[in-house]
């Protein structure tokens, strides 16, 4: 059993793996790719307390999430995403955007993002700004 | 009043100079001078909700639970620190040690340590493990 178990573990990506593709994903704004391929369904996505957006549990309450975001999006002018650093299972990353927001103007935006990895998945991702 | 505010805020260092002297400090290990020199009076450490220390508010409980872990601690054989990621008035970096824990051995730990910054100050640091 537990020979099976460390068998099946062996087939998941590490983290260092999982932040590698998330990388080089992230530098081609590829982020729906980065959820169907590296988030686990049940995945948990955590905005900050006084965000407009709320606590999103599931990929499918996730893509609702993203969906939100381009529907208060006036235009996105560029963004960029810098290299993780990763320790046991969780990796970091810089990232920020510069957009206008209907009827809010343009701004930029900068965030720490950090995700939580399991199996191979990513399990929850959670914003600071 | 605005430009005295303003005036106000220039004295106090950037999350990226924050970020700049916590790194240099804790590459020494000098964790009792991050604390004193970058640490607001009123600053929360959280730890992951499995862990067996405690949330501490406040700069000398914060210097309790170093002590606390001190206690806990047979030997530290090393530790690291990488350097920084900033964004906004955050900045996160990976950090690990390998510690003998009284009564329960040898063991490494590798953590994402992230901090928020308001006003030249430290006011709260989060690990994720």
């Amino acid at each position: 059993m537990t020979t099976q178990q460390e068998s099946t573990r062996e087939l998941h990506m590490t983290t260092q793996q999982v932040a590698d593709r998330f990388y080089e994903l992230a530098k081609e704004g590829r982020w729906e790719d980065i959820q169907s391929e590296l988030f686990s369904e049940d995945a948990k996505s955590i905005e900050p307390q006084h965000a407009p957006l709320p606590l999103a549990e599931g990929l499918s309450a996730i893509r609702k999430k993203a969906e939100q975001w381009q529907e208060m999006t006036e235009e996105t002018h560029g963004g960029y995403c810098n290299e993780p650093i990763v320790a046991g299972n969780f990796f970091a990353c810089a990232m920020g955007m510069d957009v206008t927001l209907k009827g809010q103007g343009r701004s930029t935006m900068d965030e720490i993002a950090l995700y939580e990895v399991r199996d191979g998945k990513i399990v929850q991702e959670q914003f600071f700004y």
